[in-house]
């Protein structure tokens, strides 16, 4: 569909509110044993949040024609393990971070067994939907493959292994090609996993157009967390959530103290070209993803 | 098949053998980045262990006349799954145990950050194993139903509810009701996991004999505990591997402490009395499943 920044901003509102409404029916009801458990589950998924990751699927969905209510699943999943990793990675033992999204991590409102836990039952809870999902795709071939997909990403080769990566290079000096390796994996897979899971609950699968797909996807995995750290500079720290300056602070590699601001905004820059052009064989169908593209470099938090 | 003690010996050490042939297959190679979380998984899962999950599923499968290769992949990931509770169950903020199978816990051998990471990332690779494995039923259905199971039965209704419910426990004074209830959970839940995979891997699921297997995994989950229990109690350190008195000394609820000692016993000797009478409907075919409920309450360690 032809959109303008302000539609963009409506269908955004929109993705927002749907999947609000898929993770609300997915989570443990909070007075359901084991209580803690559940809370903690819906604490840390429900906190509010940009909803990145459900917001590619629906509008990948949109671009490919999917009916949306087919990858409300999938879209609850991807944010499902999303919150996940960060419940994880704001551990003492991890990044130790007391807030997250403006409002105390999960560890600090519940409890470090707790917060462990809570992880660990959401990505659970992720393949659970996928595999039990009844509106998604009646390929039950194609709903394997996602799940592949997920696991794939979110594991030792993906999610996991970039916030491996992360942790054993604080201190350390990175060159560029290891900053953005960690990236593809810690942040990058993820989002590729996004547009994968949409367009494997399309009806036909046209191999030339997921691949263009999932180059886009590579191109804005890169340009978010470019941004990321660039904000981490210069954002605010009100905006963000989160301290400013925290990563540098932890004395962790981001691309402006590898390359510099400048340069850091130059290659933000050029991956949102880069992703434009990975669009160039569809027609304005697509202008909901050029428009995310736009949005994840000139974001403010 | 009919056998006698020393075939079913010999049965287990094959097992056992299999399975580990086919961690080995599945697990990420310890040279490959990032090799630190890679060895971590590594160190955790190859273990030496009973190796009691797998056994479940080879012995469930040989009853129901499935090849059993079908079924190395349902037996690596219910062993995966495991691992990967031991060592996020082992962490300083749940048990903070320092030995685990005679040998250092994986956050003493590594560090906390790596042994979260490691548990995380193994829970990813069941789903993909489950997902991925070309050997198992070619039934896209069936795997599915596999994955719903195992991931509802690892999740917050599940084994990672049942920890919480133990955390929860600590120090509380349970009944036997409250206790069982969190058995059901912890172990009985991964359990009767192992019973499914294998009866969803056959070609046709008679619901009769279905039903049974579950019943006699219902029994064994709870008897398995109540000797381990038990053996906290009476067992010995070297051959358990890790401290005797353990989970007294934790102030956790056991049935030994509710119950006493001999009223443990005596309901060890029920449940595997129930375990057989579930498993009246199968001829000899089934007499590995009765020699494993034996052996669950005989063990030594």
């Amino acid at each position: 569909m032809k959109i303008d920044a302000q539609a963009f901003q409506t269908l955004v509102a929109d993705y927002q509110q749907r999947v609000d409404t898929s993770l609300e029916h997915w989570l443990p009801a909070e007075d359901v044993n084991p209580m803690r458990l559940h809370r903690a589950m819906r604490y840390a998924v429900l906190a509010p949040g940009k909803r990145v990751r459900p917001i590619l699927v629906y509008a990948t969905a949109q671009t490919l024609g999917i009916d949306l209510d087919r990858v409300d699943g999938a879209a609850a999943a991807v944010e499902i393990i999303h919150a996940y990793s960060l419940i994880h990675d704001d551990l003492p033992a991890m990044d130790d971070d007391d807030l997250r999204r403006g409002r105390p991590t999960c560890h600090r409102q519940f409890d470090e067994a707790t917060a462990i836990l809570a992880g660990d039952a959401l990505q659970a809870l992720a393949f659970y939907i996928i595999s039990h999902d009844p509106r998604m795709t009646a390929d039950s071939g194609a709903r394997l493959e996602m799940i592949e997909k997920l696991s794939l990403f979110s594991g030792s080769r993906g999610m996991a292994g970039g916030q491996a990566i992360d942790l054993a290079a604080v201190g350390r000096s990175l060159n560029i090609a290891e900053l953005e390796t960690m990236h593809i994996h810690k942040t990058g897979a993820l989002i590729r996993t996004c547009i994968q899971l949409a367009a494997l609950s399309a009806d036909e699968l046209d191999p030339e157009r997921f691949a263009a797909l999932d180059s886009y996807a590579k191109c804005i995995g890169l340009s978010f967390q470019v941004t990321d750290d660039i904000l981490d500079v210069v954002g605010d720290t009100a905006v963000l959530g989160k301290p400013q300056g925290s990563d540098s602070a932890l004395n962790k590699p981001t691309f402006p103290s590898i390359i510099g601001l400048e340069a850091s905004r130059e290659k933000a820059r050029e991956l949102h070209e880069n992703a434009l052009r990975a669009l160039s064989i569809f027609d304005e169908q697509a202008d909901i993803l050029r428009y995310i593209s736009a949005w994840f470099v000139e974001r403010e938090n």
